[in-house]
């Protein structure tokens, strides 16, 4: 099965590299939402966030650090917007974490958080609830 | 200085809560994007995500995963939504991991991914040197 991210690990597919170490590459993304949007990859195939192997997973959030601090500083950032899309929104099907430069100002803002709301809060108590029972 | 998540770990507020354990708490949003948006935040208080010190660093993508887990359970959703806003669109200076349920066609695809693109190859080489110098 291809995979365009376990190409671009393997060096069979180009791509502006930005990092690369034993067990994650970071490289741009061709269609940014920004200038300097990096998508970081674990090396081996992974589909989603909770398919990381334990191992893998205490390492990646040190190294999103590494990289949001470096892309705020290289764009003369004022933030970051770091995501995860699983699933649903997920473009290629290899757990990637997007980090973006954002200003204020940038048009991100409006249209992102379309917020809703809770009819009560008992309602919100069950569904606090549900997802506990679940941890 | 108050911070309202500092309140809510401390317990002075009071929240719908999904997780608590030593380092990290998660609670419901009160303006949720969907239902069962849980914010994953570390009991200290810590403005952003380059903040969090190397031993939060290691454990806080574990209990993320743990959580992505049961709130895709728990709201029968067919994916999730993970992400970070440091400062900008942040509205709580205390680092929060927004933990959101989605479905396709739930609404949020359209706005949320405007891209746009390099001019060239040579504007992607130099972005990826100027982040890569810095990491």
């Amino acid at each position: 099965m291809a995979c365009i991210f376990c190409d671009i690990a393997s060096g069979k597919l180009p791509a502006s590299l930005v990092y690369e170490r034993d067990d994650f590459l970071a490289f741009l993304d061709k269609k940014p939402l920004f200038r300097g949007h990096v998508l970081l990859v674990p090396r081996t195939h992974v589909a989603t966030m909770t398919d990381l192997p334990s191992e893998l997973a205490a390492k990646i959030f040190p190294v999103a650090q590494a990289i949001a601090r470096a892309v705020e500083s290289a764009m003369e950032a004022e933030g970051s917007f770091v995501a995860i899309n699983n699933r649903v929104s997920q473009s290629v099907p290899h757990l990637h974490m997007h980090i973006v430069p954002r200003r204020k100002g940038d048009g991100l803002k409006g249209f992102f958080w379309p917020r809703t709301k809770y009819a009560s809060g008992q309602e919100m108590d069950d569904v606090a609830a549900r997802i506990r029972e679940r941890i």
